[in-house]
């Protein structure tokens, strides 16, 4: 399908870049879990070792930012600071400890005729990556499929070029010393929106297409791409505050859920308090909100007990809003909160704060999200939190992979079948 | 994204259909594995009991089949005979004895924190399945969605209409009696394409959509669908003989993946012969091959032991015969055969004949297909074959089902979390 575009001219290193991800995808996947464990502690010292240079990339693409008039939670997902890099280097060398997928046997059994089958972990191959201005996000990918035997290719936003393009080329640096292709790792940033679309239409050439970022860019590259894709993301995530929620539970998780990194697509958007809890919870938990600066877009019963909070419309129910502001509502019943949620949720992750068994159980059978949780914060649903060293995104969709993308995520499978001689009756 | 389709009038039942199945999923997740074996018991007993009336519904399409021209093995899939009515009953019965997938935990932890994290199965919820004129098929799916609690919405070929009209008329009718809906179990083939383009953009109302059939078939469902699609079956197949196979495997395997049926995606189209073996095991195949009435198609060299074959073209090497055709080619190394395979395969499955341990583990190794075999048929390439009681296709994918894919295939993951009043820190 990709052959119209392998013709032009201007994409003709583009497809280089594709064929050159393909052979080192091959010599990948013979790696050893050694090779590959050394190639990433490697990277996660040339990070260490360059840590001025990075933010020096970053800083000109902050400078460009600015001038550009992002907003200050896009500012702060492009940012890369010091501990920033730090943890970047942590979670490279945490994957490290993670154990290698590639290789373990999923399921295997021996038939009554002696034929032997087993369905063992490889790596997909070709891994393509589609996320906006967020250079983390390059080293988490690349650390990541690394590990899992795939080669990356990764476009990233423009916004974040002059950082992506220093990463990558560490990382290139970096696993080269251990004998991995530097082009198992590539940004085709260059190509601009031309690779992005090429990309999308690269259907054997990429195994896997991720998108990772605004529901907008998500949408288009599920709309439009040729290739497989995991659908990550976009967060409208909800907290249920029932009648029997600890007040301090609910004041301590709507706040870490609201202002620990607003900015994530783990941040909670939406507060969905039962009628019967409200007058006992909401003034604390507003209370406490404000001292952060949270602007409450709240709907009419809740806006009598939040004097500050300013009046919800429809928009703000379907509402990323990625920023300090928060929605909430007030509901008759659980039903009815988990109604909401059905029809305004992107499936991402939601809690519900209760101290009763029977609400906690309804609340986790009925909600249809990948991550459903009881009394916890919404930041735990996270590749890193949840162990697995970081993460490629949050799928919101069910193919594959649900919820934190992890290593295993990261590979397919294939069955070996061993006879001697038999045939089918 | 269907919105504009949901407002066309002609569309309003179609729509009305997804509607319910999406409300008979809602119970089928809900229902215990015994309500769902019930049900399916209640399906086999009811297919039995009703042999005569499908195959007077299935001699319809057979007739209208043969008034237009259907190749013979197309009437051969599209046949349903008492002893096959039967061996669907056997299928489904066989599925009431697998074990049920939905509930499992894939994978669980406490985090340091005390939070309990835990990967559950669930069900998808509504599978599509678009496919051809195999009524076979649409108990098959519909048995497989109802044991892993999916409801199914089927499309298959208009050929076999009557006979898919009737089957799902005895499912309903079965199900119902245990209580599960019969909305669970659903064709749309009375909207023509217009259902099938329709099921295609029906993106969060249909969970997963698998095409079934014909490479055209598959190729128009992944390039047109919205709906997250799981791509199965076209089967360029290919056995490799190497200098060291035995003559008798050679003879019996071949054989048996040609001709056992022909008309199915497992069936060998393609044998490659090592230069070093040629003289020994080609003319004794060939001769075997002819007993049964097979075309060879060979390359130059393969023809100078096969007097009675037919010259190959280059398309040869790219096609999936589906009859009691095969094409034969003579290479000089076992990575020109990898080559080859590399090149004109499906990625559905192969084999190799061997008593070279590192030419079998080379083999394993290298050739990148959902199944990949050693010294066995291709026809054991099968769910039901693979224990799996039937199959919902055999995904030539890498995404989310590699190979023969059962009840563990159709169903998606939820993280279930709870903690005790956590925030992140």
């Amino acid at each position: 399908m990709s052959e119209p575009l392998r013709t032009e001219p201007d994409l003709a290193p583009f497809f280089a870049k594709l064929d050159a991800a393909r052979a080192a995808s091959l010599e990948l996947a013979a790696a050893t879990t050694q090779q590959k464990n050394e190639a990433l502690v490697e990277v996660a010292a040339t990070l260490r070792a360059h840590v001025s240079e990075i933010i020096a990339a970053n800083q000109r693409d902050i400078d460009a930012g600015r001038a550009n008039g992002l907003s200050d939670a896009l500012l702060d997902r492009l940012a890369l600071t010091a501990p920033r890099i730090e943890s970047l280097a942590t979670a490279v060398l945490e994957i490290v400890g993670l154990p290698d997928p590639v290789g373990d046997v999923v399921r295997g059994s021996t038939l009554p005729n002696g034929v032997q089958i087993a369905q063992l972990r490889v790596p997909f191959g070709v891994v393509g990556a589609i996320y906006e201005a967020r250079p983390n996000v390059t080293v988490d990918i690349a650390a990541l499929a690394l590990k899992s035997g795939n080669a990356a290719v990764l476009r990233g936003g423009s916004a974040a070029q002059n950082s992506n393009q220093t990463l990558v080329a560490l990382i290139q640096q970096a696993i080269a010393v251990h004998g991995i292709p530097a082009a198992a790792v590539q940004s085709i940033d260059e190509f601009g929106r031309a690779g992005a679309r090429a990309l999308m239409q690269a259907r054997g050439q990429v195994d896997v297409l991720i998108p990772r970022g605004s529901a907008d860019l998500i949408n288009t590259v599920v709309t439009e791409s040729k290739v497989p894709v995991i659908e990550t993301g976009a967060g409208v995530v909800h907290i249920v505050l029932d009648e029997t929620a600890p007040v301090q539970w609910s004041v301590d998780i709507v706040h870490n859920a609201k202002t620990q990194r607003p900015s994530v697509c783990n941040t909670v958007e939406t507060v969905l308090v039962l009628a019967g809890a409200a007058h006992r919870v909401l003034p604390a938990v507003g209370a406490k909100l404000a001292e952060s600066g949270v602007t409450i877009h709240a709907d009419e019963r809740a806006l009598a007990l939040l004097p500050d909070a300013v009046p919800a419309t429809e928009e703000d129910w379907s509402t990323e809003y990625l920023s300090l502001d928060l929605a909430v509502r007030v509901v008759d019943t659980l039903d009815e909160a988990i109604e909401h949620i059905r029809r305004y949720s992107t499936k991402h992750t939601e809690s519900i704060i209760t101290n009763d068994l029977g609400n906690a159980e309804y609340f986790l059978n009925r909600v249809d999200s990948a991550t459903v949780m009881v009394n916890t914060s919404t930041r735990f649903s996270d590749g890193g939190e949840f162990g697995f060293g970081a993460e490629v995104g949050i799928s919101t969709q069910k193919l594959h992979a649900r919820g934190p993308m992890g290593l295993q995520e990261l590979t397919s499978t294939k069955w070996i079948v061993r006879g001697n001689g038999q045939s089918r009756a």
